[in-house]
């Protein structure tokens, strides 16, 4: 039952610029675009031409080694301090998931410890931006073969449900976990995806169904609230997120849904894993209550293609993630080890 | 805090034929449609372009009646044969509301027992399909008030969730769950409705929302997967739902999405409601496991408008509606009552 999986990158370093496939178009058109200013890294991690934790972190770090370049000064103080002008403007694009933070810090933190000329520091930069990438792609497929441990024994052939999208499209590439449900698939663990749409983005009807289907993985797109119906059923044996920031106490945020969905998992006694890299730790918050929420603009609610769903006069609500507590996680799958969410603490 | 209302009715007797707002319409367009014919109100039936368990209850009736007069025939005994015919058609339109077969079951009744001509017959049918779309608004009214009686204590004014649309466009006018809200905020006992966008088909956003701002009522949208995280922050202090079937136990089949609603109600202490006509309890059901629960076309699911959501090479599970248990639910809010689901016998 193994099977050959089709590589999908969203973030390719290629002639001195980034180039994104742009997530808003899929899977309609599998289109790139060229990015080589920072300031439009930062609109397309705002747009979310490139979205998902991990990715994003990425798209930042090749986005501050846009905007190290472009830096009109040799003095190396002067440089730095310009730095930090390109990183806040990266890090107002989207507030909640750590990696892209995460990613910044790592990158001014090359950029202060490389001693030389602003062009050593340049160049480190994009070696840091790289290294960033690649790691990535390698701990997305360390997370992958570590969720293969937690997974349920039973049934041979399980019926994993996901939400949004953690797939390639999420990470440098592999995706976390979709990383998860990849290796099982590659082992014969996997028996089908259930795959949440995930309004009101829908990341999963639009990017996980077609992730599964590039890799021949069996899927079936469900509404987000048929999910409970769908355990209920007895058609659900695991579900497994993503993550945007985790907390040191293991309190996770997540995109909208995560937390009613882990809240059903737990009335049917269904497994509940969030997959993510250490990255997406944030060991400085103690619980997700501190985990600011992005909430974004309500055309994403009332707009699908050309169409208005509902009357004017409506008021919108649109947080784009919520945190599922601790305490409904069963396991928080990581590139060194699967652990329960108290015991996060031990991998830092 | 009183409030006029506008008064909607999705179904009109007029002219010799019956008039529908088509709903599928809404809310882009405010139009209805001459039904003449009983297969034509079984194919609106069917379309959805009357829903709603108690509408679909009444178009039922007058599309008995629509049949019953094309009945060639000037005998009673071959007119009742045929007439069965007709039911046949009508209840096999939609599976799972019981307001349907219950209608279709008093009107086969009316026949049944009106000694005389079959134009007799046929004006006894028009009477009682009359008197079910009459009694259906005093009863909503009722139900209305009475879920006045069962509403929190406090605060004075309370922020109501709401699934679906149980609203006039619901029912014969006025509305289950929705007329209970429209109660509340009569009473100024309202502060704000959260209405469940309603995936797939989107009645919360393009029905309900549409009602409230008829009606001057404040209302906030929100995706079907937020709910969950509305409550953890306190903004909802009650649901109240609609059904589409509810059995003896009180057990309670309702658009899909409900179950779930019902399980994070539970998880954060909120009360949740179940408001319907007695017509909408299936005594002859001891539980939900026995409800036929209908799937529909995936279409639904993969377009909204004319856009695609995702790739081909997906497959769909498009459930219309689930079962909430009888635990899950604080009262269940009827013409004669609110009571909770373990005393609904006691209503009968």
């Amino acid at each position: 039952m193994t099977s050959s999986l089709t590589q999908v990158y969203p973030i390719i370093w290629q002639d001195n610029q980034v180039l994104l496939i742009d997530q808003t178009r899929l899977p309609k058109e599998y289109t790139r675009i060229e990015i080589s200013r920072y300031e439009d890294m930062a609109h397309a991690i705002k747009t979310m031409i490139v979205r998902g934790a991990p990715a994003i972190g990425i798209a930042a770090a090749y986005g501050m080694y846009l905007g190290a370049r472009e830096i009109p000064t040799v003095d190396p103080q002067e440089f730095l301090i310009q730095l930090e002008t390109v990183a806040d403007v990266l890090r107002r694009t989207r507030p909640t998931a750590v990696n892209l933070f995460w990613a910044i810090d790592e990158m001014l933190k090359t950029a202060q410890e490389t001693k030389g000329s602003v062009e050593q520091i340049q160049q480190a930069l994009l070696e840091k931006a790289k290294k960033i990438h690649a790691e990535d792609i390698e701990t997305c497929k360390l997370i992958g073969d570590t969720g293969l441990n937690v997974l349920p024994k039973s049934p041979d052939k399980l019926n994993i449900l996901t939400h949004c999208n953690t797939g390639s499209l999420a990470t440098g590439g592999y995706g976390t976990a979709l990383g998860v449900i990849r290796s099982a698939w590659r082992e014969g663990r996997l028996e089908r995806v259930y795959a949440d749409e995930t309004r009101p983005r829908l990341q999963g009807a639009k990017l996980t169904t077609w992730e599964c289907v590039q890799d021949k993985i069996p899927v079936t797109l469900i509404a987000d609230n048929m999910a409970a119906h769908c355990m209920k059923q007895g058609l659900i044996h695991a579900v497994i997120v993503g993550a945007d920031r985790i907390t040191a106490n293991g309190d996770t945020a997540n995109k909208i849904g995560t937390y009613s969905l882990a809240l059903v998992a737990k009335a049917h006694h269904i497994p509940f894993f969030v997959a993510a890299p250490l990255s997406t730790v944030d060991f400085k918050l103690e619980t997700g209550a501190e985990i600011p929420i992005e909430e974004r603009d309500p055309t994403e609610l009332y707009e699908v293609g050309n169409t208005r769903l509902c009357p004017t006069g409506v008021e919108f609500y649109n947080p784009a993630f919520d945190v599922t507590p601790a305490e409904l996680i069963s396991a928080i799958i990581t590139e060194k080890g699967a652990v329960p969410p108290g015991e996060l603490r031990s991998l830092k």
